[in-house]
């Protein structure tokens, strides 16, 4: 087991299995577009659950600081209101507690 | 862009935070003694929320039938139960829809 103190951004976002697509799409250009680009970005990951029914974005950061700011961009506003105006969206703060690997 | 066609399960748990420590250890303890171990299992993440109230546990697999066959198996399943017994679950089943890296 390894652990490190990395911040991790992770929203699960519950949607109509309808609009999956349209909520990932949504996602990637929000990721594409703004949030690879800030300051103390490490990766993100979309995921899409084989029912249809949520997304999970989990993103690795330098520092909570770096989150807190591109929660404060206004560019990252506009696409968390385009996620909630489709969907909603349970965004959090998280450390990695533990890590294994094969 | 990159995309890949593993599979991740996901599981999502909301938690009192007077308990958050507790369901992680748990958690921990299901991952060394059982996951870690089960054909196809690749690796684990688990995510403590800072507000306390949710973990979220990632475990990248090799197939879903690798998770299927986890899920059925009894060292499993009894963590699954202790962990239904303090906290509420939503495990699923998905798929990378993208990454990206600094």
């Amino acid at each position: 087991m390894t652990t490190d103190n990395g911040i991790t951004f992770v929203n699960v976002v519950d949607v109509d299995p309808a609009r999956q697509a349209e909520l990932v799409a949504l996602l990637q250009e929000g990721a594409e577009r703004v949030i690879r680009h800030r300051p103390g970005f490490v990766s993100l990951t979309l995921l899409a659950s084989a029912d249809g029914s949520r997304v999970v974005n989990l993103a690795r950061w330098r520092s909570a600081d770096d989150v807190r700011a591109t929660q404060a961009d206004p560019a990252a506003a506009e696409y968390a209101a385009r996620t909630a105006a489709i969907a909603n969206a349970r965004p959090g703060l998280y450390t990695v507690a533990a890590q294994y690997d094969a």
